[in-house]
């Protein structure tokens, strides 16, 4: 099958936190597809950002876009029905952060959302041999989640080609996500690699202008 | 010493996350002395609350009063640091959840923080036996934190009771603080038995005008 | 007021895990009063013994007797309402394995159950100070839990002699136990020193006649 | 080499704990060939089962056909002994739940015991890349262990002849075990796809008549 | 009873670990009168020292005085017995590291040792409450172990008559040690406070003559 | 590419640690070529050795070989500036004790040392997958570490021979290290493998001439 029509993902870390409905309302009139947001237990990376109760204020601010959830906690399971239940559209983990992923994935889809995996620049692709059927998206880090100050991996390239061969291989409509250091300079080499959806911090909201920049990078996804 | 002039600390975790800012400049407004952030890292307790970069876009924000910072967490310092920087006041944490109490306390002082201890429920009061020199907060929760739906302990007003003789008999200027169900019904009872310093959350933002549910807290502090 | 009425509680610990219906529906028979049930989690104590599903076998089996949950397990809360739903009576937790102990005693209380708290030999008891409006049981441990060949550890006698006077002052309803090397020969001074609820294990299932030693056991008690 | 004869396995987590060893028995008169023991920790999975008494009670009971411990605890080695020690004939471990996997399976060896490794329905298959020599059991789960209602996962199917040809190619002895949602309607589909080893509890334990389900199973295989 | 007669133990960390044997031998020829070995596990302490095997080496070398081993490590048990054999004569641990506080005790002296308990800056002194019959030192931080350039604390000068007025009522021989930023200047002070026993790294390690700075010492405990 | 030099890297915990100076400097002048340093925490393998400031005697010793430490303990980062600062020139971890190996990587880099994966004798070579192009060295495990005792694992030498195909194949200068039960009699059957950094403690420091048995080894790789 062919790949998915592109998702521009603005993660709203790099929001006005004392102003995260207009900033998020903004973003999305600018043309952002879907909210990224970015969940940090101080535990599996060494920050802490926002949990459900965020999310539901953004629901009760009246944003009705996709919020695509990433979760860097672990364990994951417990908290998962707190942001279902707060308004997700989808939720993804890490592999190495739940000892049984298949159940995992399984209570993302109960509690009605879509599932994700997220795999960390070093974590190996074989997590993907026996879920396939069960994700929605799956999402490669080309940073390393949860520490400041980092550029895009390069080798996220290649594997990002090796998960849409994957992909297309099996025949399902799986979103292929991509996270960290993505500009308007490299997303379309990105994009040429396979990924369909992607992630922007920093990128967007350090821009004075969110549109042209979603613009730019909408035109460089060609 | 005599007791020290009462201080109103809304909860901002009650607060409305999409305009955070407004709303808590608001509450300030309406009569709040100190805003009381409450960090849940989903470990120490069931949930998940906000970070530093929340209180970060606070101070950005332009509000200036004393942040009260309530780590409920484990392990405690290595975010210290990250919320004194992002520009905290006080930082208060359970003894339970460090290993070396004394030297967390030290630490927040040296990041140029008030520091603070948090007592559940059950705790008992002997944490305080070797430090009420280093302590410029005490804080005896009367619910226990992270779980919802609970209403003030009656038995937290003895404890109350055993913590302002402690104080009074250190001679040192040191904030008798409490959490957990206070309501203007209430606040006169738990200030008469020696709280100085009162968190209040759904009680003030749920109220339809937060400025004449403060007074009348005020007023029953008397 | 006064002690309460002796109560012996065979640990079923030392029952024949292959009939064990059959031999406790026998030790009742012969006279124990309640049915003492040990679970060891393999992470609290070096030991893993039995769950839920064995507790609700013996109600299936037509038990009736009071069963008494000891759990030597870290953390506690999820476990809880299973025992409870299996048909435990009582269940009693160490407060070292419960970050919030208040929250546990309230969650065991609110699953329909009796609520006690354990002290290892070395566990000071102001564990006590803020909770005994909330306690049914107190279990003093007269050796350490699940570590074996031990014998009663004599300082558990003026451990005892002390939570008898706070119960006493109290004047609540709260049963003392003791658990740990207890026998015939020696359980009159361990009444005298103020338990009146005793537990025993090997003593009783290894003697030839229960209902002789349990009968011996209570000649002692006086 | 060609398949090994199919054995049957019945769990006893699904039979009367009140009067184990005459149902275990009673299984294994009606065909049953081996005891399957499933041991949970409440840590490695959310439930506690039974531990090494448990599997001692029924080797004192009588019972001699050989008994597979299925280990879902976290961390692994401290139990082993204790196991071997009670009685155990195999010993199966998942490869996530010790740091040191080879190490492990050396333990259970030395321990006089056959060794074996569990996969997740998640867990990819190159845990087997360089331990193949030291195995003589692999067990494929079909359900995620530990959580109740589940069915067959289908692609469990793949996942064992992708193992099935593993094992032809090595040449070994090894058994194929596969656990979780296997019934009389669908264990001839799974023994088409490699296993020989079957195990099945409440298909089994909840039957009118166990011999004639388990007869049922075995023309099933044929 | 009166105080025992006072022992200088040079803690050797502050030696040369490229001449061990030599530099401890010096220290103790100097008029060291126990080899004080601090060890730092990197998980109960931000540090990561010396091992059994250091210990066993000194022993191999011809070091025949006591060696006082501080276990900064959690949890305590499994390395206990490895202490022992390698030539301990004390073994001293932390209460908040250990679940079973009264089990170590004891397992510390069936490996042939003496035990003691180690109190943090912060720690309460109820943890002796039970077990004061079991213990042959007690041992005050005056510093927060694993951290470095710190000072004495001086609220330890009151911990130390505590415990100084409780070893007294309990008429027993226990040692009462010190350790962190004792110095020459100080330790007179502290002496007086109750302490028999001291530590000191740098203060003799770093001074240009051994003997010197050991006499300064024991001139001013008097 | 073409293989390296080989290296021989006596690990000096089989030294004498009384005279580790000493010891170094004899087995440097007897043909090392580096000293190999074994780091245990006693929580990732059940011992404890020793850390930095052991390091740092040795270059404050004076010697100047290159110190290859091999971490055995988790988590990894808090300790790795300690070591790069105490004088390390490389240092290698087991991707399965951090969460983030990629950025685990990079923290060595960035203070200025080589950087290694060591994989345990069950661990799957696909950590290698997507960070070949970081590495300077790999340490395949031929004992499981931390556990004495062992023989060389024979199934090593496999691996071996994988690992030399993928370093070929990436055209890059990646060390393969060996380390566990390597002796002169079967060192020249693992360089065959491909191994070209030979790890050997109690078969150097044991014998009774340290140059002749590294003489004896060097010819043996041929």
């Amino acid at each position: 099958m062919s790949k998915q029509s592109p998702i521009i993902a603005p993660s709203i870390l790099s929001a006005d936190f004392a102003r995260l409905g207009e900033d998020t309302a903004k973003v999305l009139a600018a043309g952002g597809d879907w909210v990224h947001f970015d969940v940090m237990d101080n535990h599996y990376v060494p920050n802490l950002t926002m949990g459900p109760m965020v999310l539901k204020a953004l629901r009760d601010y009246g944003i009705t876009a996709p919020i695509d959830v990433h979760l860097m906690v672990k364990p994951v399971d417990r908290i998962v029905p707190d942001f279902a239940k707060a308004g997700a559209t989808g939720i993804s983990f890490h592999p190495e952060a739940s000892e049984h992923v298949d159940r995992t994935l399984g209570l993302i889809k109960d509690s009605g959302c879509e599932a994700g995996l997220v795999f960390n620049p070093a974590t190996p692709l074989n997590w993907l041999d026996h879920v396939l059927d069960k994700l929605d998206l799956i999402l490669i880090m080309s940073v390393n989640p949860g520490f400041g100050g980092q550029k895009f991996i390069p080798s996220a390239l290649d594997k990002l080609r090796e998960v849409r061969r994957r992909i297309d291989e099996s025949g399902r409509a799986i979103r292929l996500e991509v996270d960290g250091g993505v500009t308007a300079d490299n997303i379309g080499q990105i994009a040429a690699a396979g990924a369909d959806t992607f992630v922007a911090g920093s990128a967007i909201f350090n821009a004075p202008d969110y549109q042209a920049m979603i613009n730019r990078m909408r035109s460089a996804i060609g």
